[in-house]
């Protein structure tokens, strides 16, 4: 084995090469709604963060394997719009679904394994930032989160239903995002020291990056790119301004650490997706600035211990 | 890629290295029910079923992923159990548990994804079977099935209870398959022309290989190996004799084709596991014998296809 637990996506060593391998799973109920989302965002979805994974290495995603569950009394078209939207999003992507399983299960599950191979510039791990590297982050972040609390709200809360009308990109950001696959490439050539996709929120996916590189972070939160329409959801939600920015999730952007002289170099090679420079990573432990609202997040031990 | 869905496990190229891959679920239910085996004993069998796949394509496996969905309410011991026994599994088979991911679940789910590689003597599929190739199968079959019927109803049923002390092995069969990693080896060395895992049953998966090599068979039923204490229970159970030996499945025995000049080496190549003659493959279509019961079979499409 080369990298084991505790990155995006595992490296292995398969005859004389190595493989970037990685498993998410999708439940109904925890991870997306029936009735919020089509069968085929579902499936988009479940691809997307698998292979948001290999993304996050640097590495080019090229096969998958989707175990499905689904009650008894699913249509066979619901089925197929939920591997139309996997396959939709795997060739979008460049990736092949090569098999699984499908199983009768109580609830909708969708799980997914993705194989990849490092790219040319070879493996970025959770653990590569060093003191003074600047802490990057793609596209916008803070708008899946804002997306699914209006969508939860919609149905009962007419100004919940406005703002989606006003933003109907938040809804998108939520079912369907759009894994960094060119970006995580790209950024492993412009020398990005370390890379991880945001999925539990910003402020705790870059503490794993802090924890794996043995570093603190210094991040400005005023800097951080959020999607348009977060501050209004946040305002209409009543939380704390940045709950959704820092700690909302799903959004599968990338959080790149980069040497402040590459920094040029990390923005030539992610156009036309914007990235923007939040912060930068310290010597020694600084504690998580801002919200961290672990409610938000079902993924996780946490949610175990707390019933031991 | 080398060979897509439809087979054991996917063959897929990674670099200049082929990899085999595969993927299956485990669930609360409809896979184990909780209380009929213990965390660690499907935590064992998740493992097992994966590994199987790949031992029946003749290859090795290496890897794993595993992903894990549990209530809140479940232990933190019983989550480590279950862990634990797919560990004992991996260890066992020579595999190590790389990555995945816990999520929080109505019922427990146990995901997992195997990578392997070919082994030296190559890739074998269910397409090569060639009329006049023998139908071999390892060890013995209908235990699993009858096993977990006898576990069922034995809480309830004094007849079924005293079967099982009788005949101990049954609910181990059950419980903990053992994956024929060195049998699948060593037949693809001896000259293995197909081979399939029982998963769903001898006749059932016996048909996957006439279907994919394009064979008929001639399958003599009195020469299948049964597990002991497997009549005797389709006795109690009252069912046809041979139901739980062909449409049991579980037993994740091997089925083998093999040339009948390569008979002589395949049994010296496997010792000291058994492997028995039960027929051939012909020429063209013959229906399958016996008694094929889906209802015992709670994989596949079907059932979603009754519903539509």
């Amino acid at each position: 084995m080369v990298l084991g637990p505790g990155d995006d996506a595992a490296a292995v060593r398969i005859g004389d090469a190595t493989a970037l391998a990685t498993a998410d799973i999708l439940l109904e109920g925890v991870h997306f709604e029936i009735g919020l989302s089509t069968p085929a965002d579902v499936g988009w979805k479940a691809m997307a963060v698998n292979v948001s994974d290999i993304a996050a290495m640097g590495g080019v995603p090229r096969f998958a394997l989707v175990s499905l569950g689904a009650p008894a009394t699913t249509a066979i078209r619901t089925l197929t719009r939920i591997y139309e939207g996997l396959d939709e999003c795997a060739r979008a992507c460049g990736v092949a679904v090569v098999g699984g399983d499908t199983v009768r299960a109580d609830g909708l599950i969708v799980s997914v394994a993705a194989i990849g191979e490092p790219g040319d510039a070879g493996i970025v791990t959770r653990g590569g930032a060093r003191p003074g590297d600047l802490i990057c982050v793609t596209g916008s972040v803070g708008g899946a989160a804002a997306g699914l609390a209006l969508l939860h709200a919609a149905w009962n809360d007419e100004r919940a239903a406005l703002l989606l009308e006003r933003y109907p990109k938040l809804a998108a950001l939520h079912r369907r995002p759009t894994p960094r696959v060119r970006e995580g490439l790209a950024a492993a050539r412009a020398g990005a020291t370390a890379m991880i996709d945001i999925s539990d929120g910003l402020g705790v996916d870059l503490g794993h990056i802090c924890k794996a590189s043995k570093a603190g972070h210094s991040m400005e939160l005023e800097q951080i790119p959020i999607a348009d329409g977060v501050e209004a959801t946040e305002a209409w939600a009543g939380v704390a301004p940045g709950s959704f920015v820092l700690s909302g999730g799903d959004d599968y952007e990338l959080i790149i650490a980069i040497p402040p002289n590459r920094l040029d170099e990390l923005h030539r090679a992610l156009a036309p997706t914007p990235v923007t420079r939040i912060g930068e990573f310290t010597d020694g432990d600084v504690p998580l600035q801002g919200v961290v609202d672990r409610s938000l997040d079902p993924k996780g031990w946490d949610h175990f211990e707390e019933q031991a």
